[in-house]
């Protein structure tokens, strides 16, 4: 992959534009970079080859250098230079046509590990996509507005919940909503229990045990589990790192009709990061409604896109109902008070009456919070959220280029706070999982992304904790882990 | 049904042990109503022939009927006399042999209706088991607890849910089961989103879709959308009003293999509000053992039996990890805050994976409140809950005597807070339901518990609300309605 726009014009001394010259050097390496012509692992040219070569002064380039390892594009190697540590620009691996269960047993294991080595205390969890620490919530606000419910309706823990529960909430998500372009009315939101159970019913409401769901490859790991728990079938479509779901791949699976439904997280996707191009998800709604097959669209970190203007969400091309939005609050705002929401465009009388039967209503006491707090206005706090994690994500990018072996290769994520990591193929993530949890890390190998053997050398990490020397020492000792197991024999 | 074990005695004065002569014969007729030997409609005796038969003053006389009239088992009906306004003692029609789909589409369409309506405002909910008022929930103690945890733990709202979530209302959970016979391990309790995720979550370890599953008739309303939408087939087991289920034909099932998982509510049943006896308890908990069948035990009601010391569950029988239980407190202490618990016997790990793929973990918040309110002390509230509920079920009791048509019968529950009435045959609970609508009020008909036309002349009353004049008006207004009904030709 990768077009050769760059290194095919004529080299030449970059065009500054008033911008500072080092800065426009880092931009055209950037560049090559990411399209290839300066792959991951290889050493980058030496400052003096390359002061030469542009006619600049050998503090410009070490100036551009430093550009680039802030951005986790390059790292300083011991004795060696700087390095590439390259994003990930293609999926290396063919998928599999077939659709198949998607858990199997080893999985399983594996979660069940994850699960209760997070439980532990004093495990330090790089695993779970949860936030620690006090900039990545609004909590004191959340608090007051809570403590605010109780006092102003003091019998609210005495209510019982009905659906469909607050309209103040109902409204709130519906305004935010619009902020990706989608036209919500507030009565058409059923409030869940955070977005996974809003995926669940979805799910439920438009398949059959038995039927296949295309999903992304890799796609969010839970996702894998809980097809499997409503006997469903999965159908893996190749995603880019860069555009995510390959759009002719899923329209000729829906025009083969071998799909009764579609997951897919087409902003800030999970694990990779990316955001699929505005013309890709226009179309995606397209396809949808021609060929009648729902498109369940997981839009849990699309608040968390880094840049602005937001991507819309493909609901917002959403004409004919086929594309059912969900969402929840625990990645940005209220982790502890588990709120999500559906809008299920035409299956939203059958996803209602599914959330009144499998789990009732929400508590109304955490949804008038939530929505004081929106009412509140949360503008300042979502642009500082995507600020802290893009510097949070690229810290991270930097620490895995310093210290994993040469040929590690770590997504540019588009938003969020995920980042993952392609190490060499030698490298077991089973293995490094089960090092680093001897030593009190918890990390999220790529095995439960998948039934095969795909993901096997990748690995998830989380940047949403403080990026201090504990987390610092944390990488340092998985890049050791890495290295060693290239170090052994070939098995 | 019903033994003969009282008339067929000699009528003789009855034994007074020392109790008031007028209590001894309330007690004699009590009997003689609930055995079927005064039928539901039937005219008292006049007071004057029952004083010459068991030689006591007419004043005597008057007494027990006053008291029978209080624990609503005769009304007095203008210019009739008293009449009798029997308990159901026994199942009225044969049940289905067959498994079938539990739900129709007429079914949908009255609980789509029956939720929009409880949810307007100004209606009159009969309908749903959502007690409103003030005396029914501990509510100013758990807003106290809520505000306590807030202020203790004040990040407490950014914290990610993650499983197992609360040690400390796991180990709340454990202690009070303790109370029904149940020795539970807090490690083993998985927390849920109410009582109905724990029944969905047992259903889904324990069953595939095309299942059979052997439930109760009537059952809990929302089990028979629930069964649907798992895809799993009902097979409706007779149900004794004041017995609970029929364990014989539950073994003929099992036996004959027909069931892949049994759900049950053996204490304090929805809707009947009956208590299976503790040896049929202990039966099924060894019939589940010898046969490997899952039997999923519903105990939302089971704390507000109206006997103490409490009846034990099935669960406490339970030494092969055959029985689930499922519990919640909605219907006891904190209706808003959705809080439920399942222990899993040998389904536990399944159990507690489930949960986390399809609904994460619960709001450590509103556990750590919970737990804070069952901390410090719950028995005085559960002893004033069960005698206010055991009053006003039986102010209901009455005044449906008074007004619903004779012939109506009415369950004499062991606990809780829901009253099952059977009217006279040629009514139609469904018609009534949308009469009663037109005038704000609203009911369960009996529709919704069945496919069939079973139940179709079946309602269920709420009692968990004030029964000040508004109630009282609400229930001569229905006694009317299906008065007209018998008043319309046969149709």
């Amino acid at each position: 992959m990768g077009t050769d726009r760059t290194t095919k014009r004529p080299r030449k001394r970059p065009d500054t534009d008033g911008a500072p010259l080092y800065a426009a050097l880092a931009q055209t390496l950037a560049t090559a970079i990411a399209d290839g012509h300066l792959p991951a692992g290889s050493r980058m040219p030496s400052l003096r080859v390359l002061a030469r070569q542009h006619g600049l002064s050998l503090n410009t380039v070490l100036a551009a250098y430093r550009d680039l390892e802030s951005r986790g594009l390059i790292a300083a190697h011991e004795r060696s230079g700087y390095r590439v540590c390259s994003v990930i620009a293609s999926p290396d691996h063919p998928l599999s046509k077939r659709a198949q269960r998607p858990t199997g047993k080893a999985q399983v294991d594996l979660m069940t590990q994850l699960l209760a080595a997070q439980a532990q205390p004093g495990m330090f969890d790089l695993a779970f996509a949860a936030p620690r620490g006090r900039r990545f919530y609004p909590t004191a606000r959340l608090a007051r507005h809570t403590a605010a419910v109780l006092r102003r309706t003091h019998d609210v823990p005495g209510r019982y919940a009905l659906p469909p529960g607050s309209p103040r909430l109902r409204a709130g998500i519906a305004r935010r909503a619009a902020q990706m372009g989608m036209r919500l009315a507030a009565e058409s939101i059923v409030l869940t229990h955070g977005a996974v159970e809003a995926l669940q019913l979805a799910l439920r409401a438009t398949t059959r045990a038995g039927d296949t769901v295309g999903i992304e490859a890799p796609s969010y790991f839970n996702l894998y589990p809980l097809l499997d728990s409503l006997q469903l079938r999965a159908l893996e479509i190749p995603t880019h790192p860069r555009d995510g779901l390959d759009v002719d791949v899923a329209e000729s699976l829906l025009q083969a009709g071998r799909l009764q439904a579609l997951v897919v997280m087409p902003t800030v996707h999970n694990p990779l990061g990316c955001t699929m191009p505005v013309a890709h998800k226009r179309r995606l709604a397209a396809l949808a409604a021609r060929h009648r097959v729902a498109v369940i669209e997981d839009l849990v970190y699309a608040e968390l896109q880094f840049q602005e203007p937001l991507s819309p969400a493909v609901k917002a091309f959403d004409d004919a109902g086929w594309v059912i939005a969900c969402s929840g609050y625990s990645k940005t705002l209220a982790p502890d008070y588990r709120l999500g929401w559906v809008e299920g465009g035409r299956f939203t009388d059958a996803i209602a009456r599914l959330k009144f039967t499998n789990s009732a209503s929400q508590s109304l006491l955490l949804c008038e919070a939530l929505a004081g707090l929106m009412d509140d206005g949360l503008d300042r706090h979502m642009r500082l959220l995507r600020r802290i994690y893009q510097q949070q994500v690229e810290r991270v990018r930097h620490l895995v280029a310093t210290h994993f072996p040469p040929g590690t290769r770590a997504t540019q994520p588009a938003g969020g706070f995920l980042l993952w990591l392609e190490l060499p193929h030698r490298c077991d993530a089973g293995h490094l999982f089960q090092d680093a949890l001897a030593e009190g890390i918890v990390v999220m190998p790529g095995q439960v992304y998948s039934q095969g053997a795909r993901y096997r050398h990748c690995l998830r990490l989380s940047c949403a904790l403080e990026i201090d020397a504990h987390y610092e020492s944390a990488i340092a000792r998985l890049g050791q882990l890495a290295h060693s197991q290239l170090e052994l024999p070939e098995r």
